[in-house]
């Protein structure tokens, strides 16, 4: 009670420490949340030691706790954990206790609760300035409180506790933002109502770790070592990974809502992958064009998909999780504790990388690091024995982030000493000597230049130092948390019922959890060693896909996905047998929608198809420019051609803008085209011929009732579609049939009911044209998801 | 002098040993140059054991030592080898003295030098036949004789040796078989002459040594493992290594004719190689299939150039051959005693694997061996201090095939514990047992599964063996001999003069031959610590870039590699300003052999390069097709497009190839072209214009005295050369003056006539047409290298 008052019997006696000499002007600190548990651990002190650091910059400072708890016991609390403010051991002991002393006094506790509460702190702050005769710098409100409770918060300051003009505001948010991309846009949205970006600091701890915060400077820094090495050419991998070895019990009402990607990869690991990934900005330390290069980094991450993750939960989690939030003895968590993705960047510099994810609870060990291994390009020509003397080149090279715990206990910057030394600022990191026989990431430690910060400081007071110093940069912007959100989130959709191994925890983990890359997805190593989470639900591969027979043809039928895979793999198969046979491969596509999923699957998983010898041609188009996003090329371009390495010579779009205009009959581009053809096809028979079908039977661009293309000698003709671009130019149907392999791709329930009719129906390509398709010497495969089939 | 008369003896007597049971006939095996070392070491141990082996397979045998030296001295030197033939570990003594005898009774020798000495021979095994009564099965010729004398030997067998119809003859010959492609071929034109190619058994006795000879069956037999991981997509690297410890004192005569390359590597090395590339054959015992095989893999081999060869010369090398040779003191020998060269195959399967042939003597160590490393695809979650229970993932996967000596010193196959248990054949491999604390390729013994032969076989009893049974694929044919000559001639021609690094021997060379792989090159790790061997030559890093003027516009000039490095970095610069500035780039590019080394540095060292939006143009063309190796488009395919990632849309060859005819005025290939760049490139005015020039002063395809292009209003024009191919297409002078920069590159002694000339003459584009760029409005940058600027 007593200490309640300490800072309004010190304000009206005129005895406030130290804020005479503050030419800078007055800050006031509010934090709100004040008793909770980040407040308790972290944030009290972060602000002592800001006092502490600041006490002679000219700010004179002010602190202010605030909570929904009433005043009393309120104070009571707060007082309570100001008590326990530890001195750093860098610091005299004298100067701390006295400094200390000054805190408590600067420090005072509010109920901050209704819109009157607010205007009251808002007028004890202006009132304390006049009577001081300061000058306001600016205010920090600092929300150490739920993501529900922002809004109204946001609308109280918003209104209530703005400083005056010249004096700034710094909101200061802790995650969650969201918990995908269209609840985070949301936050947002609201949030940007109530602030302006430059007001607003989002808080990722992680970005206050040493380690962390010094990717981008050594980048930097060490530009004449690294620009030759820090790309595709020479780096294998890069593992970025954060393990616990704690669990969540006690915080699954929070987990069971999250999971770890949320809570750990979608934020930490993420910006972390951008400091190592972004081009690097002309100045490492402007906030501004840092964001740009971190938002053109995250335009180049491939879209992830279920298979780019394995996901675990440790076999604690379930009852954990029914015991705190009283679920019934069967139910069934599908929330993640350990995720491992694998995540690919389509730069130039970046391509065919792999970047691993990693993070979990309930881990063998807790540590967290970034770890770059480049490529092993040597070879040394002395014998093993021999070869340890000296940093041989044949030793492993990597350059490791280490974020904390872990072995090393410490964080630090590890280089292999065959890579380079590095150029560290000598104020913040020094060269660390001692435990030269520890063994890190596969090496002793005195293979490596092993640097510690000069001195350890806790992520909360860099970050509470950075808010004073309006150092944006190490903050999330509005515009990168939804980048992130953006790229995460398709992934959270697609894996919300995907199965999870359940690990026991700690060491007996083992090799349960490894896992390993395969053409760019991941899956656990071991097979399946215990149980499944979710036993009953069926798995795709519990279909197996069928194989039967259509309108007298062999039918593939299976899920769509499943469908798209095998309809790859079989194109695969036959485009090799073909190269092997012919040296090249004429494979001529459709437009539309459903083969964007085959293209995309072509670019990502078929590595060894023999593009090289492939040549591309269209079986339809759609009279607008190539560049058009509507044009069928177009579409192949972005999803195919852009993946994988066509020759130049080898694709051949329709050529259906000619002299400036689109399908001018005198332009002769159906000529040119069968020209082409007739100039590269043997005999005109394509390879293969992909085709799908329309509602109205339509196939290529042939509609019920064309007026060419059904019959007679012309191989390309232009036609009308009965929806718009109305002009197309396609393969015609006697040139189709010439084909030696036609596959025909239906997918979805909303060409059940053409499936249903075209099994019935005879040969009638008047009607519906897909029904001519009959290759006179080929094969003909239908290929029909189970939703076009059974609808 | 006895010896020598006791086959005569023997024969006469009708005493000679098991002729009598040869119900399959009787085999002559005439060893010629049989005294020599060779002979001597291997040889007639070789026939020897063939004799114990198939002493009851029904076959007889006599065996014929021949040389130049007369008689009687001939047979002294002769029974002298014999008598000290070995009986081997697994016979038993008595059953070995018991053939050793019969061997020497059945062992002959014979002056073979006139064509009277070869009619003799013939005549002396017709009539031991006829007298004995028996069938002839067959004659084998074992050529152990300098490659000089093969033609005349080869004349005298063809003509007065050759055995009757039904019986083989199989002439055994010992390498080398010609120093480069061309003695090769002729070389083996002639023996072509006199034998059939199933006659001749050309020699590689690593293709008998046990670890070599099981490569084909242990891919045969372990195919369910192999398939999935025996490809690009899983194997990081390979190593075919033999490492001597001896020099070549004593043997400089030969040494320094040949060198590592030819001694080591075109043959032994290579076959290996194949045995790996190749494609499985159905069977793998047929020769013939593993012929083909071996001819495809061959013709996948991408070229070896200059920089695919690191070279070293052990210093005591040239005091060696002065000494040997009668050379003078200042005598310089080229001839390299250590090769790393790095092989490419450009197979699906293998495309951007590395294959890494290392030989060399006075080396650290006596050892051979063949390592396939796998990629390392896994992420090890438990900690590492976890993780070596077990065979976890996370350790290396290898295959080795080691040949012998070294740590292990017997031949063995070793497979890491983690890939898979392979299959072996159980009558002559088994697992291995003892030595698990032993380090072999980074891990302990017992990390792998180790197999050693049964029974330890030297290479020559294999070979010996496998003639006798007419086992043809473990011998090189002359396709695959010519094949690996017209492989490595290339590379032999292009490094005949180039520098070595010179080595100390043994484990004194520590890393001083140590390598590395960069962009497809190999370089000595270490920078040249001591003495090339051809030190005079200047580095490029001597000089740095200087700017100037030329022709009062900027010059920047330095040695042509640092030249182009300053070229591609401002072309960066320039194209990040453009796009940021308009979104796009338009960029016109010149043929030519100069641009090639531009395109390359740009495709594999300028990651940020804006390329999405960047349009590419050409300056001028060839009248061929765009996919003629002529093609000034080709070029910029094979050596910028196919490495980074231009729209196609933005890709824009000249239309040279209209119609299915080349540069036909009434085709209007100008016009499209003209018609092209204004569509898309406002005012026609390039942003950037990469020109060349000719010795005659010529600049894109304009030539001096050009009927067009030099001025007029036409943007694009058909030109004539002066040299083939005639026709060209280029941009006019007057379009390239509008362009907003243009820069000139200039590289190589053979232009600086023209460079000096251009210095002092003025605008003259009649006569020079490069003398005529001049932008009206933008910018001209001159670089030129110190070679073309100085002389």
């Amino acid at each position: 009670k007593m200490l309640g008052n300490v800072l309004c019997a010190v304000l009206f006696m005129g005895a406030l420490p130290s804020l005479a000499d503050a030419s800078q002007g007055h800050i006031s600190v509010v934090l709100l949340g004040a008793t909770g548990d980040l407040a308790k651990k972290y944030l009290w002190q972060g602000l002592f030691q800001l006092y502490m650091d600041q006490v002679s910059s000219g700010h004179s400072f002010t602190f202010h706790g605030a909570a929904l708890t009433a005043l009393e016991p309120g104070q009571r609390l707060m007082f309570d954990v100001l008590k326990k403010l530890a001195c750093p051991p860098d610091e005299s002991p004298n100067r701390c206790a006295v400094l200390k002393d000054q805190f408590l006094k600067l420090s005072q506790y509010h109920q901050l609760k209704t819109a009157e509460n607010y205007t009251a702190l808002n007028r004890e702050i202006e009132m304390l300035l006049h009577q001081e005769g300061l000058k306001e710098a600016g205010r920090i409100f600092y929300f150490s409180v739920p993501p529900f409770a922002y809004t109204e918060i946001a609308r109280h300051i918003n209104s209530s506790c703005r400083p005056p003009p010249g004096a700034w505001l710094r909101v200061v948010l802790e995650k969650p933002f969201g918990h995908d991309l269209e609840s985070a846009q949301q936050l947002a949205a609201e949030l940007t109502s109530f602030f302006r970006e430059e007001e607003m600091y989002r808080v990722d701890h992680y970005l206050g770790k040493q380690a962390v915060a010094h990717i981008l400077p050594f980048r930097d820094e060490n530009q004449q070592f690294l620009d030759p090495i820090w790309n595709r050419h020479h780096v294998e991998r890069v593992e970025i990974v954060l393990k616990e070895t704690v669990d969540a019990k006690g915080r699954t009402s929070f987990y069971e809502q999250y999971g770890v990607i949320r809570d750990v990869l979608q934020n930490h690991l993420t910006e972390t992958l951008m400091f190592l990934t972004m081009e690097l900005p002309a100045n490492v330390s402007r906030a501004e064009e840092v964001l740009q290069c971190k938002l053109q980094a995250f335009q180049s991450l491939r879209g992830l998909e279920k298979n780019s993750a394995v996901l675990g939960q440790y076999q604690a989690y379930a009852s954990q999780v029914q015991e705190e939030l009283q679920k019934p003895q069967d139910y069934i968590s599908t929330t993640p504790t350990f995720a491992g993705v694998l995540i690919h960047s389509d730069s130039l510099r970046w391509e065919g990388v792999p970047f691993l994810l990693a993070s979990g609870k309930a881990l063998d060990e807790r540590v967290g690091y970034i770890r770059v291994l480049f490529k092993n390009r040597a070879y040394c020509t002395q014998s093993e024995t021999l070869r340890d003397a000296g940093h041989s080149q044949c030793k492993a090279k990597q350059i490791i982030f280490y974020i904390g715990h872990g072995a090393l206990n410490t964080p630090a910057v590890l280089v292999s000493r065959n890579l380079f030394k590095p150029i560290m600022p000598k104020g913040s990191w020094r060269e660390a000597v001692g435990q030269p026989d520890l063994h890190v990431f596969g090496q002793p430690l005195s293979d490596y230049y092993v640097y510690t910060p000069v001195k350890e400081r806790d992520a909360y007071s860099v970050l509470i130092s950075n808010i004073y110093h309006g150092r944006k940069d190490f903050f999330i912007t509005t515009e990168s948390l939804l980048a992130s959100w953006g790229f995460w989130t398709p992934l959270l959709d697609s894996i919300s019922h995907q199965s999870l191994r359940l690990y026991p925890g700690g060491v007996e983990n083992q090799h349960l959890l490894d896992f390993e890359m395969m053409s760019g997805e991941v899956a656990f190593t071991l097979a399946e060693p215990v149980e499944l989470l979710n036993p009953n639900r069926l798995m795709p591969s519990d279909y197996r896909t069928i194989q039967s027979k259509f309108r007298q043809n062999p039918l593939v039928s299976a899920w769509s996905e499943d469908l798209i895979s095998q309809l790859a793999s079989d194109i695969e198969k036959t485009a090799s047998r073909t190269v092997a046979r012919s040296g090249q491969f004429h494979l001529a596509l459709s437009g539309g929608s459903s083969p964007v999923v085959l293209f995309q699957r072509l670019a990502r998983h078929h590595y060894a198809f023999p593009w090289k010898h492939t040549h591309l041609w269209l079986v339809d188009e759609r009279c607008v420019p190539l560049t058009d996003a509507e044009s069928n090329f177009f579409s192949l371009h972005s999803h195919l051609l852009q993946s994988v390495r066509v020759p130049y010579f080898n694709v051949h779009p329709m050529p259906v803008h000619l002299n400036q205009r689109l399908c001018v009959e005198e332009d002769r581009g159906t000529e040119l085209y069968a020209k082409e053809i007739t100039a590269l096809v043997a005999n005109a028979s394509f390879d293969l011929v992909l085709l799908g079908v329309g509602t109205d039977g339509h196939t290529a661009s042939l509609f019920p009732r064309s007026e060419s293309g059904l019959e007679g000698s012309q191989a390309v003709v232009l036609t009308e579609s009965p929806v718009k671009p109305h002009q197309r130019m396609s393969l015609s149907l006697p040139l189709i049939n010439k084909a030696r392999q036609v596959f025909v791709l239906v997918l979805g329930k909303g060409k059940h009911d053409i499936t249903t009719l075209l099994s019935r129906v005879g040969h009638e390509p008047r009607k519906w044209p897909v029904s001519g398709v009959s290759p006179s010497s080929g094969q003909l495969v239908w290929y029909v998801d189970y939703e076009a089939l059974l609808g």
